[in-house]
């Protein structure tokens, strides 16, 4: 308890004292750090159970991360199946749930997310018999499943997909085939040498006739040798950039037969006759993308970049090298500005970014109540905003990860720093889960819908009401002191959005009734559709973190530094999009000027709490696996400890003998 | 020789024939490939040249890459090796030489890089007795050098380096220690396993008097047994984001004694009663990094982007993937404009880049000439250049190999793309040779120094006479088609680059004025310091392209398309920076949509070539080593081909018996 209660928790073994350059950037917060770690967390109740599940993690051998860095693919895939199936007892054990933070404690670690996609899928898209079958025995991992849909071909474009399933009338059964090699299944998880099921998505032919994509339950591989099923293909799609530890894999299947029973059923069936029966609405399934999309959000993306942020800034106050002023000692590198400007806006962004991630979730869970009441009117915001906020904070943090990386210098460029791990995985977020540039047209196209609606007087959603209010023309800020009101910076990234997409529907209508072809018309548009869709949610992040701020009233050292933090998040996006705001003049020259400055003394101001502002965050060392970053800042010993753990230093290479010593033994009659 | 005219030389087993949606690409070139091909060469004869020294090494099994991607650490260190003995062979053999187009060919997989540092420092350092010593053992490899100046705690920083070297004028010895654990040479090439000798920058101490940094040659391993000589510690450094095949590695100095001899003594000498003698300038020094600075950026940064670009273009003309008239077939993705404002401004940079490269190395032989007439007047402009320009051209490139990463969606995220690895090399190049915002920094010193002196009249270097040139206060800019002008461009970021460089030195001055002291005001510019000089890079590259473009005269199908590319070059570089060209209203609102209407236009002219643009970067298939990038097309054979010989596909995982079986078994039963 008194270790938590310092933010010490877990620290494992500490190497040794803290680092005094570290420790002295804690005596001078402005701010209680528990404080700011609870409220957080959502109160300190739920701090305490975080922390308690992820000590029992760390606590247990089985779970360890030490040797992460050094792993092949082999071994990273091996260590995740040891997991899953160890956590999978624990759960039972400690009687965690499917929801808890556990899966948290072990992200990146685990096999079997897949597993869980496919067990979600049968509950949503099953029959009660269905379910009844097959969700006992998925749950136990009595079976090991896998959810088929990306094909080598197609990816967002789900309309392509190619893999076919005929039903049979004379066996009751659906034939499924790969008919060409761009429709094999690739990439789908703890497929390539785990499943021995799958959800296979396929074209639906019953005489003849297509009726559109269906998922099927196909066994893969023998539960009793796990060899491959008769027909089946499959195999591992080999090395990635990051996800070492998922068996990512590949499937052709070859009139590979399953039972009438096998297709899910909730909503569309084939019945024996070959009557294709429809039930409900297709669309709550684009809802199961909206809950994906919004809670990656936070675990796959917001905190990677808070940990990056952990590792950089405590780096930064570790690390001395060169001088301020001639004579003194060396200066940290955090005290120099360009050091501040690289890092600093980064922090302040995974505070936006954690809390929008907030305001998307109570956003869903409006939807979803108003769902459970049939009405459906909020799904195409839901899709927009999930869409939209998906791609920007993906996008975003991805370069925020690659700053904090290049900004540790050398070191960072370890794995052991923690950091090059944190990037390769993030960045596939702008890809997984919908392509990004075509999630920001998914957006643009609810945006320019909502402006010309709103433009005619029509009802739109209360997020869109400002693409028809009016603002004055010019910023009204008079010095920089102006800049930090969120009223002054949030009408101008408001003016600013509502100008991109009233724009470029304007260039979209003047090019429609020139005679372009609408479709042409939009591609022509789509390069200023996504800077205004990105615009957009960059102005709804701005809001939503000013009126976060507001509501901290009660608390006031905190409200105080996180003010500072959203002033920055606002200004460095005006600083860095600059072009946007100056084009109309609605922000002039000389107010830019403004602009930087304020930005610029914010630096230093936040600087003061930097240490602070991370430590809040609430990483174990463990957790973040770092030499860099670890809460005691002994940066260089750690190095120095991993370094010598490597394989490359417990072997002899063979090279020696084949290739050095020849030639050296040359030398030795010379010297 | 017909397959060279036909550009496909060297492909190796072609799987197929061509793919067709790509085949058809290169039938409507506006230019000759072939033509192109040999201009970028500097001649057919280099072209012929250079095609032979890759036929020669691709056809010689050891220096094959085909496991390259499921290679770990170990492997790649081995092969390095292996293939760096090997290369010494064919060299002799074949009459090539050390800096020959051999080294290139096999860039990325040849062990002692730093061999050949230790080898040039001697050379350059070292008196005549030492080069007669030790660059013959060197050249026959018959000791393996390294060269050891990073420190765990000190990189580009040179002054705060730790390691001492005291004299010793008893023994007449050198005694050099490492006096703390960040102390420790860190980073150093070949010296984690294979080095038996190093150069060691360390403070030479004479009788308690310290005299800088010097070099010192010291033995770390027996030519023996390769075992670590008395008073060392060495090591590999483990696991890194890239660069597997190299030994980075760490050094621990206790009580080593070499010889009086082995501090590298051209310039300085400790005699043999302790009195230090400096002949000579030290300042050709920087001139060695100069030379490094420069020959990178085509070898490590813009070969790399020409290599991504060639995958990414490729790829995204066989990959189809929705529709963009419905009705018709899926599209090319490289004719969504959204694709194509990724990718065509990656492929232009390419070309700035490789041209503004040819324009840095004639800078260094004019100053190099100028240098061995004893003329040292160039060397701060040829310092500023190379600084600035290897900092401007590695965050570009780099930005743009992720772009190119991304914009293959899930298969560039495969190491079979080939783009994960050179975007994990290339981002090294940000950090590597000189930290980028301290080089940028180091440019803007000289920027400010030479505005100050323009500004009162005293002559400047040539390239930075622009600073006091008048320009006019508003761009003459009337329709979309005068931004296809050069001299319009041009003119914008010249007067851009003044702009920021007098701005920033008037705030420096104000700050100095109002009593900040020369140091915290500095500092407190730096932000802005830092985008003068990168600004002052970018209207450099512009003007060079388009001066390149103009000598073009003689071949006018190549200088159309190169001068299409010189335009998006710099009109993307406008229309992404909007905000300093709109910043004093140079460009207003409405020249700024002119700028992206052109902008936008100059896309689908560019698009038509594309294909044709990067065949003509002539790279072979085994070069690349992408399964996205081959000449034939054949993306989703050469993917599915690639996985399957991946290690994850060779073994029954132990994960299978220990962890899977067990559960699978319950199951048998209840189905």
């Amino acid at each position: 308890m008194a270790l938590m209660e310092t933010g010490k928790y877990s620290q494992g073994s500490l190497l040794g004292s803290v680092n005094p350059d570290l420790a002295s950037e804690r005596q001078t917060a402005s701010f209680s750090v528990e404080k700011l770690t609870a409220w957080l967390d959502g109160g300190t109740e739920h701090t305490r159970l975080r922390r308690a599940v992820v000590e029992a993690i760390e606590c247990d051998p089985v779970f360890s991360r030490e040797n992460q860095y050094f792993e092949s693919q082999n071994e990273r895939y091996e260590a995740a199946v040891r997991k899953a199936v160890h956590l999978q007892k624990k759960m039972d054990e400690m009687g965690w749930t499917e929801n808890g933070p556990e899966f948290k404690a072990l992200s990146g670690d685990l096999a079997f997310l897949l597993h869980r996609i496919f067990t979600r899928s049968i509950s949503m898209l099953g029959s009660d018999q269905q379910i009844a079958k097959w969700i006992p025995l998925a749950t136990q991992y009595q079976l090991i499943g896998s959810y088929a849909q990306t094909e080598l071909g197609h990816g967002t474009y789900l309309q392509g997909l190619e893999t076919t399933a005929v039903f049979d009338i004379t066996t009751q059964e659906f034939v499924l085939n790969t008919p060409n090699i761009s429709a094999m299944k690739w990439w789908p998880g703890d497929m390539g040498r785990s499943a021995t099921h799958t959800v296979v998505f396929a074209q639906l032919y019953v005489n003849g006739k297509c009726y559109g994509l269906h998922p099927f339950i196909v066994q893969i591989r023998s539960l009793q040798d796990h060899s491959l099923c008769p027909g089946i293909t499959a195999g591992d799609i080999g090395p990635k950039m990051n996800f070492e530890h998922i068996d990512n894999g590949y499937l052709m299947l070859q009139n590979v037969r399953v039972p009438r029973e096998n297709m899910l059923s909730k909503f569309c069936e084939v019945q024996p006759d070959g009557t294709y029966v429809r039930r409900g609405s297709q669309k709550i399934n684009y809802f199961t993308m909206t809950t994906v999309r919004i809670s990656l959000i936070l675990d796959e993306v917001v905190i990677p970049l808070m940990k990056a942020c952990t590792i950089a800034i405590r780096y930064s106050v570790v690390r001395r090298q060169s001088k301020l002023k001639p004579g003194e000692q060396e200066a940290k590198i955090l005290d120099y500005q360009t050091q501040q400007e690289k890092l600093l806006p980064q922090l302040a962004a995974a505070y936006a970014f954690y809390f929008i991630s907030d305001y998307l979730q109570e956003l869903f869970d409006r939807g979803y109540r108003e769902i459970q009441r049939k009405n459906f009117d909020m799904l195409p915001e839901l899709h927009a905003f999930s869409s939209g906020f998906k791609a920007m904070v993906t996008q975003y943090s991805t370069s925020a990860v690659e700053i904090c990386l290049r900004a540790c210098g050398g070191h960072g460029y370890s794995l052991l720093s923690g950091l090059p791990s944190l990037y390769t995985k993030i960045v596939a977020s702008c890809i997984y889960e919908g392509e990004n540039t075509i999630l920001f047209l998914q957006t643009a196209r609810f945006l320019i819908k909502c402006f010309m609606a709103a433009s005619t007087g029509q009802p739109v959603p209360p997020s869109v009401t400002y693409l028809a209010a009016v603002t004055p023309e010019k910023c009204p800020a008079k010095n920089k002191l102006d800049f930090l009101s969120p009223d002054i910076y949030t009408e101008a990234y408001q003016h600013m959005a509502a100008r991109l997409i009233n724009s470029t529907a304007a260039k979209l209508q003047d090019l429609v009734q020139s005679g372009v072809k609408k479709h042409d018309a939009w591609n022509q548009c789509t390069v200023q559709l996504a800077q205004a869709a990105k615009a957009h949610c960059h102005y709804i992040t701005v809001k939503n973190f000013a009126e976060t701020v507001e509501k901290l009233e009660t608390q006031p050292g905190i409200q105080k530094i996180m003010k500072h933090l959203c002033d920055l998040f606002a200004l460095h996006g005006i600083f860095s999009n600059a072009g946007v705001f100056l084009h109309d003049g609605y922000i002039s020259g000389a107010q830019m000027d403004m602009v930087t400055a304020s930005y610029l003394d914010l630096l230093a101001v936040i600087r003061k709490d930097a240490v602070p502002l991370v430590d809040a965050f609430d990483f174990t060392d463990k957790t973040l696996n770092s030499a860099l970053g670890s809460y005691d800042g002994q940066v260089y010993q750690r190095l120095y400890e991993w370094a010598q753990k490597s394989p490359t230093n417990k072997q002899i290479s063979p090279a020696y003998e084949r290739y050095l010593k020849p030639l050296l033994h040359k030398t030795l009659s010379k010297l």
